[in-house]
């Protein structure tokens, strides 16, 4: 299917990961892991490269297969474009200062790739340019993002940035309506703008913009040619937010088989897919996917640099871990999100306030036997904390009893039952605080024990309540 | 390949929505409608059905197939969860009079169900079940959602529900330290429930949670038991946020082989699949998708109704309008925002603020030329408005030469270009507002007409702006 098989690793990290490089984030299906230790012994025993592949495969029927040898959900970079695609959104004005800010935080956590505004945007941008290419970075490369033409090209090179990427509209509304040019003309006018960037020996990338609404035809052949000229990158673009992920598998997976250069990604999120996408991308054998942080970019954004990693880390925990410092992920969503005005949102990923939060009484109870149940992602790898809400009237008396001894306050079961009937009525009429909810177990605990109460006295206990309990609330 | 193709329509309208049904929306590739009406006129002026299948196929490369026989993208329902799933929110506190608010706002926005927190959860949990379902709704159905036992299936039916949901845990994470049962227990309780439910004569629907975590053989049995005692949907729920769009398509592909129910999905949203995954499942022949308002629910949430509502206009616009009250959907996000005290994401889908914000100036000057180039969803569906924003230093002469005729002001392209420079000059110290661009727009417009000024120089240009802009800002 596809002639480049050597050119991409067979993603054997990719199956292993689900059935040992993570014991504790479970992986779908993960489960079958017990199955297979207490079902196969002998099977279990011997090395993953020894056991025969359909029972792998079995061990986890919505994971990876050894017949995807195009994925590379282990083997991918990022192009972070906050300080570009980023500069498009709508409340962004970045001063160099806070560009520099921003690309040096993007460094240290470990981005492959800085996309910067073209240089031909204005003066100030193109001494930006110049000005971050000379900050001497650690690992980031830095790119800049360019319309096709010779004259932008020119100013690109001038600014010292590690490599260029061309984009250009082919669908027929951006040549109708944007540039108003035909597939030869843009044809000639890429090659002649991706030699000239190779003359200078940096990066050159070839995108066709609005991807998923230009001719596939026109597409593949436009990009087999260019691959032919000799380049880094073809880019996918997803302009508009409307393409879904089983086209984004089939157009990535049907270029995968043309073109040996590497494939980059560029996904708006208009329609809800800008992740699932960038995943089908790696799965069909893309290589590099386009972020920006929080996902500000036009209109709603584009991939969020967050949540492509909460996704990553389900196909590949170590991996990711291996080459981003994740607990810095909360310090530059602050840093982005102050510089452009805006607020992280509240359901925003790993870092949301309430994205580990639990609270559902059977959730609560489930994730203090074992936090793998209701968690796919572990916060301390980012440097959160879990928090499990139980004072409210959805609340069941296991979170009550875990909490009676995190209080070190010996209950029976009987004791904690009833507590938590108390808890559930206050909550009824106002969501309990941890501080109401601990304040009510203590005055229990203390009422029982000195035999002021027994279980069930619920009058009783509302006294002591009525009397001990702060009535400001 | 599926045993009840009878059963499921074959999806025309998806696959001729794209051709013709939405002419004004582009979807991907339909600008190939423009190369066949031009190239292929015979096979255009056929009516669709004559035309030979593979040549409307080949109009669209990446869109639905006719091979795609048990897409349900033109044909599912809404199950509306933000009173039972949006109700397990850290921030969420519903009294009765906001349920009954929210419940009236869905019914009035066309939901097909409400899905409400189960009776056994608190006393008022209970009262408000009753007092929902006495509401006497237009259109939606009510629905309660319960564990798998007995005691809450008969809390349930006293309620006036017209559907029960049933779910219980099916993977070994939850079977081993949620409830601890096993597979066998499992089936028995759910035929139980289940025919206890069905002789009250409502809705009855079994779920399994943590679907993609749990044996594929494991959940296909109880599914196909359930199937054939009879029931009206299967729930499949990803309840950690883990399965991607891919695995959903191959889990409910396989099960709408197996049974011959409506098959409803669930989808938290921690991986930023949850919305694609709806998507992929429908396609995949799933019939109901839950949904909650802003997606709210355990963690970061589940698929957001707003979200799910963008990503089906893509796939036909005309059923979706047709079913919807579209414009409500900002007033019933507000409505539920206030509840919980958040704040609409800035990046919300359809009604965040930038959501048709259009900045780059090549992509202002397509706008203004034609939405479609960089729009896949028309504001004016949803009762929102366009925004091209150029008063910053991407701007391009082509937006405010438009804005100059907006204003009604004489200038020639050569005059449009001199002062977009001086734009584009101030909008490198500050971005300017629209009133700041028309006043320099009237500003240099009065000064070449009265002669003040020729073309080019800036310099008098700069002395009249000091003279005559604002100098607070």
């Amino acid at each position: 299917m596809c002639p480049h098989v050597d050119d991409i690793p067979l993603d054997k990290s990719n199956a292993v990961a689900i059935e040992t490089d993570s014991p504790h984030i479970p992986m779908p299906n993960g489960n079958s892991n017990v199955e297979t230790s207490s079902s196969s012994k002998d099977a279990s025993t011997l090395p993953p490269a020894a056991k025969p592949v359909h029972q792998q495969q079995k061990k986890n029927a919505y994971g990876p297969r050894y017949s995807d040898f195009l994925s590379n959900t282990s083997n991918w970079s990022i192009i972070e474009s906050t300080l570009r695609e980023g500069e498009q959104f709508a409340n962004a004005f970045f001063n160099l200062e806070t560009k520099m800010k921003i690309a040096k935080a993007l460094d240290d956590f470990g981005v492959e790739y800085i996309e910067l505004t073209s240089p031909a945007a204005s003066p100030e941008s193109f001494e930006d340019c110049k000005a971050i290419c000379n900050m001497g970075l650690k690992k980031a490369k830095i790119l800049t993002h360019i319309r096709c033409h010779m004259d932008d090209a020119r100013l690109a090179v001038e600014t010292g940035v590690d490599g260029v990427d061309v984009v250009i509209g082919t669908s027929s509304f951006l040549r109708e309506h944007s540039h108003g040019k035909d597939m030869t003309w843009i044809t000639k006018q890429a090659i002649e703008v991706i030699e000239f960037v190779k003359s200078k020996g940096i990066e050159i990338r070839f995108s066709s913009e609005d991807s998923f609404r230009s001719e596939l035809v026109d597409l593949l052949s436009i990009y087999r040619t260019v691959d032919k000229v000799g380049l880094n990158r073809v880019g996918v673009a997803d302009t508009v937010g409307c393409a879904d992920p089983r086209q984004v598998y089939d157009l990535v997976r049907t270029l995968r088989g043309v073109v040996s250069c590497d494939i980059e990604c560029h996904f708006h999120n208009d329609t809800g897919c800008a992740i699932a996408n960038a995943y089908a991308a790696l799965e069909a054998g893309a290589t590099h996917i386009d972020t920006s942080v929080l996902g500000i970019g036009e209109r709603n954004g584009i991939t969020p640099l967050g949540g492509l990693i909460a996704r990553m880390m389900v196909a590949d925990p170590e991996y990711v871990k291996s080459k981003y410092n994740l607990p810095m992920l909360r310090e530059i969503e602050n840093l982005v999100a102050e510089a452009v005005e805006i607020s992280v949102p509240f359901n925003n990923y790993i870092t949301g306030f309430c994205a580990f939060t639990h609270k559902a009484g059977i959730h609560a109870k489930a994730i203090l036997a074992n936090p793998a149940t209701y968690e796919i992602l572990k916060p301390e790898d980012f440097g959160m904390s879990r928090y499990v809400s139980i004072g409210h009237r959805l609340t069941g008396w296991n979170a009550v009893k875990s909490r009676a001894e995190q209080l070190k306050l010996e209950m029976t079961d009987e004791q904690v039952k009833d507590a938590t009937a108390k808890i559930k009525e206050l909550a009824d009429t106002r969501t309990q605080s941890m501080d109401d909810v601990d304040r009510i177990l203590r005055i229990y605990h203390t009422a029982v024990t000195s035999g002021q109460m027994k279980v069930g006295e619920q009058e009783v206990l509302q006294e002591l309540l009525d009397k001990h309990m702060p009535q400001d609330k």
